[in-house]
């Protein structure tokens, strides 16, 4: 599945190569996607719970999961439906939103840095750096120059993290321009959605095209070894979700973190319970 | 069940007269408490969604559960149970250790107020400002006139808390020293289990009655109108998570979130959206 849907770095990326509605390597279908994501949440949980035992015994690792994508591919659906199935007292969850005073008093970075998964836990980030050069460059909020030095910034960044123990999960939900349309409808169409839905909105789909030329050239430029990007269709609901529970799962299995081994005598303690006036 | 479980504040309060192993107005046994759990989940994920829109209109309101007990009460697993079933990205969960350096040299309310729920949000506090009128009294770590201040310090920050739109929930989870000693066996039992017991937890048991004695003098004299605290027996894991999941929902319908209401024109929305080139 990383190899799949991961996006080579240093090559030209052209997004509309890519079928939004695709489901590569996946189950057949929708019932088959939620049986599947079924079967894999118990793992998922376990593995959580090791990597966050493993931390009160010093391992320093950690996960964080970074969400990007066009407004309504499902980034907030993401952290309900596949982050929903963990611990939430393991799960460091942040959204960004437009910059505040304080935060654009500082370097682009410093927000992210703050918002940063602590050993053992899984961080997860609903947009993140990657608008610096996304809204950023497509609405011209720096200069030219400063936004193309970012990308370098991103990657030392990102690789100081890897060094860190930090394992960087960077997903990419590519949904298409009609299905954006759809779901915007769907909102319109149901009033308790209504304060999800602004004007806005429609205007800033004059924008995709810019949008999806920033994409390319983040995806190209700082899909790393330390920290690739993966591409995640996402026009099929049940496809993402189960695409980007199997990623974490397989970095999660890659990392095995364990239970640390007892440092005191088992028995001796058992046996003083047992006695205990 | 507010009423019910309700600690009547400024009266005498006897924990040993109070069965952990009991189950006030909850479903009959672990099955039907578990099916009355599924058939709550729902409502839940409901209610807060409509907190969380509301907040994004401006309403200020939001929830604060404070979780406090003796080690293995299930603090934690009513995190994972009953927290676990609300969307996470609204959630903001802290749990609070032994003071770090920098806390201690603040007020012992600095860092609750740090980690506050924002409007829309449910706030969940594992241990709270409360382990400063209870470890902080059993193992004298501060002077006693300056506990005797914490109390009224307390109530006075919780019910600026209560002005401010937080409703505050706060639950004693009350299990009996027997049912401590299973639990802290069942650790010793399941090597996988074994990161989260130390030694120090049989010692600890020394102080049960100085404990005890600390709880009841907190929960008399800080169980007020804007904020009750609710004594839940512990010792059956159903009915906790049962009864602060039947707690939490009495409170979010008493706030009755709504969504919002659209501030701009649906209809011309839908047509812009169906017309677009």
């Amino acid at each position: 599945m990383r190899r799949l849907l991961r996006v080579p770095g240093g090559q030209g990326v052209d997004l509309s190569s890519y079928d939004a509605r695709a489901t590569p390597a996946g189950p057949r279908d929708k019932a088959a996607g939620l049986a599947a994501i079924a079967q894999m949440v118990e793992r998922l949980a376990d593995l959580q719970e090791r990597l966050w035992a493993a931390s009160t015994a010093g391992d320093r690792r950690r996960v964080l999961l970074i969400l990007q994508g066009m407004d309504t591919s499902g980034k907030g659906g993401t952290v309900k439906h596949v982050i929903g199935h963990f611990n939430p007292a393991g799960c460091r969850i942040r959204g960004f939103k437009a910059p505040t005073a304080e935060e654009r008093a500082h370097s682009f970075l410093w927000r992210i840095r703050r918002a940063l998964p602590e050993p053992g836990e899984i961080g997860i980030f609903d947009r993140s750096h990657y608008e610096d050069v996304l809204i950023a460059r497509v609405r011209e909020l720096a200069p030219h120059k400063e936004i193309a030095h970012r990308y370098g910034k991103i990657n030392r960044f990102e690789k100081s993290l890897a060094d860190d123990g930090v394992t960087v999960v960077k997903c990419f939900l590519h949904i298409s321009y009609d299905q954006q349309r759809r779901r915007l409808l769907q909102r319109l169409d149901n009033p308790d959605k209504h304060w999800k839905f602004s004007p806005d909105d429609i205007d800033d789909r004059q924008l995709w095209p810019a949008y999806q030329k920033a994409y390319e050239i983040a995806l190209e430029r700082c899909s790393t070894p330390e920290a690739p990007w993966f591409l995640v269709p996402a026009d099929r609901k049940w496809y993402r979700n189960w695409a980007i529970s199997t990623l974490l799962l397989e970095h999660l299995e890659t990392l095995a973190p364990q239970y640390p081994k007892a440092d005191f005598d088992v028995a001796e303690a058992r046996q003083r319970l047992l006695t205990e006036t």
